[in-house]
């Protein structure tokens, strides 16, 4: 057993929770009890590791597509399809399987070290995303793309091979796989109706993009006189575990779908924001009971992979949509990237510093002046979002291992790393693929 | 003389100009020199520093009231009528000198770690903020607060010691001293005149609050039937170095009558994000010709005191406000906090690295993950705006003086002054005040 003593608990719970002075037990794995340290059972011969910050549950990002660190930051500036025409779509289209396990090596790094424990990740070469979460120890949700890409097979051989992927994975594991059709205007209808399928029957994640532009239903509307979500229902999509990003143009019909068919929502106001997509309405979600967790997307429309940044980001664009200074509380900010993304993803055993849950743990410092004053166990909260970042992460724990110590990943060589993804970026832009020519022209972010 | 040697210098002005490969040379604390290494002037018997990062001038924070570090993440949640009349006031109102020399002491040295080497600060006590800017080896700008409190004196009576407290600080010194007249629904109007007056007179700064929320301005409206700045023109308050923060609800003819008088503006994103108050209309202040400088505002509305993050913000709402992901680049957004924020400032010896202006050099760390990739000299730019955030700021020296080694302040004793802070916040929190009763009823922020 595994005694953490620290100088507070935050919960992850939507109250905002914190226990000071507190104490979280862990055996194989799991959290076996959380409680004031004056409370604790006895500890046994425990291994005690007395910490002087606050830990808090390990990040729980709710989509993303981190292989993407790749591409960081190329074509700042650029409009939107010039961005995606000129700078995304020709690199992906050059992208190797060994690129992908690279970069998302590093990125998994990146985002253990922002205290991101588990992400759900939607790329390419999903095996290969397997094998670098694998070695970094980090958890993720690995939505399988389904796109009709030339180069790629046909669609309903993508969805057997994602499904057949999905049984692979090992049932306690660090990875789950999940289907990842990409949305309803790049995909056929009875494609995404039979991936739902799929995915009910197998009890798979289901994620897809849907409403992140204000343009990018119109097309399915004037085709069908329905809007995504309508057409998503009367198609028999909806209904199990789906995820839907972005969701930033929903009206009040749509959203009473999502309430209905208790669809969940990844809201990404980083990428959003950069990329001028718009606010999604997430006071209005999580007024209706919508489920909702907070994704960064990917590090080319979010270059900091910080997910705690993007919770005070999602604060600060509540307050100015609603023009209400209370309407995102930072408990409620917090929430959003820890126990309301778990239950977003279906993943009951994540996201909260609770007994019977894994023991993906965080320990923040707070010894710091970005810290000052701590006058009562709520400020450790409320400095968590509005003041601190990932930056002041200094250990993580993924099902009560050690990946992260003092601020950096101890799983990889993030020095290797760095010069490996690199490499292959300068490759990719310069376009001396080693495989030929070009043969995608289209994204999956 | 020294010489810095770095991977890049990013210069801070308007077009992002970025030289790869640089030098910087340095001799009595001003730069004499900026350019490639490969035509540098001979080193001579310089002390050369080799930087492995990118080196950018100092950031200049155009809007502040550092010293409510004090109140960090106090009332969080709470509206923000209750928040000033509940928490904020009743805590000002208990402050000491000392309180107010210890938090700013303590805030300096968190603003240079995260690469603010000058800030323009409202706040009590103005001499004892310059005793803490001292200490740390900052640089500031601080506009003495003139308001109506009682246990202050008469306005008139703050007005002449503030003109001969500005008189009294050396010329060539790290501190200036402007006029801190609050706001034109605070004051007396000839009192804004003629404190406008004496700042034409003495080149001081003239630094006030305009238009923050939407209903300030309406019981001068009422009034007057003038918006605020067309009041202030009517009655001689504009022209000089006039700084205006905040300027979120102005209108076209507002704006026109800035560009007119040239008034420069403090863009505070972050603090009018956090209470709500709304998004100033950035683009079409740039567009006109206005000079626009990024400011933090206090701690108590923006907790972070990291100006390079509020770049970061400065850019998603200036896209989300326009729906156009070109409305601000990266450099312009880093521009904001640098060149462009000395010249709102009226401090053209400040903001951008180029010979004939102070030697305040900031280095950034780029040897991390966040900064892959690096294609060209331009991607540093970018990352800096976009994924880094003050976190990787390594070293920062003001004047040619190092004020900031790996990561920390060296002139000054974080652990110490982390204590002190916590121990005086307690206190006024609790109203336990040295000085008896609270005597005030309104707040400088």
């Amino acid at each position: 057993m595994q005694r953490f003593t620290a100088r507070a608990v935050v919960v992850g719970d939507r109250a905002g929770t914190v226990v000071p002075q507190a104490v979280v037990d862990v055996a194989d794995g799991e959290i076996t009890w959380v409680g004031p340290a004056a409370e604790a059972p006895p500890a046994g011969d425990a291994d005690v590791v007395e910490l002087p910050g606050v830990l808090m549950p390990g990040l729980v990002n709710a989509h993303s597509h981190a292989p993407m660190v790749l591409f960081r930051g190329q074509g700042e500036g650029l409009p939107l399809d010039r961005w995606l025409s000129e700078v995304m779509w020709p690199r992906e289209a050059r992208l190797t399987g060994d690129d992908v396990e690279a970069a998302m090596t590093a990125a998994s790094a990146e985002l253990l070290r922002n205290g991101v424990t588990t992400s759900v990740e939607m790329y390419f070469h999903p095996e290969r995303i397997a094998a670098a979460v694998d070695r970094t120890g980090a958890r993720a949700v690995i939505a399988t793309p389904l796109l009709p890409l030339p180069g790629m097979p046909p669609l309903r051989e993508q969805l057997d091979r994602a499904v057949d992927l999905a049984a692979s994975a090992p049932r306690d594991g660090r990875v789950e796989y999940g289907l990842g059709p990409h949305a309803a205007y790049t995909l056929p209808l009875p494609l995404l109706a039979d991936a739902a399928r799929a995915a009910r029957e197998h009890g798979l994640l289901l994620h897809l993009h849907v409403a992140e532009t204000a343009t990018e239903g119109q097309d399915l509307l004037a085709l069908h006189g329905l809007s995504v979500p309508a057409l998503l229902a009367a198609h028999d999509v909806l209904g199990g575990r789906v995820l839907a990003a972005h969701c930033v143009h929903l009206d009040d019909g749509d959203l009473e779908l999502w309430r209905e068919y208790d669809v969940a929502v990844a809201h990404c106001p980083a990428s959003n924001a950069k990329l001028a997509s718009g606010v999604a309405p997430l006071r209005d979600m999580l007024d209706r009971g919508i489920r909702v967790g907070l994704g960064t997307d990917g590090p080319a429309s979010n270059d900091a992979l910080d997910l705690l940044a993007d919770a005070r980001l999602a604060a600060q664009l509540a307050r100015l949509a609603s023009g209400d200074a209370t309407a995102l509380s930072a408990a409620e900010a917090l929430w959003l990237a820890t126990g309301a993304a778990a239950d977003a993803l279906g993943r009951p055993d994540l996201g909260q510093l609770e007994a019977g849950r894994r023991a993906d743990l965080v320990h923040v410092d707070t010894r710091d002046l970005a810290f000052v004053p701590i006058g009562d166990a709520t400020d450790v909260l409320t400095h968590l979002v509005w003041s601190a970042g990932g930056r002041f992460v200094r250990d993580v724990w993924v099902g009560g291992r050690q990946v992260v110590a003092d601020g950096a990943c101890t799983t990889v060589d993030a020095g290797a790393l760095r010069a490996d993804v690199a490499e292959r970026a300068g490759r990719l832009a310069r376009g001396a693929g080693p495989g030929g020519s070009p043969t995608r022209d289209a994204p999956v972010s």
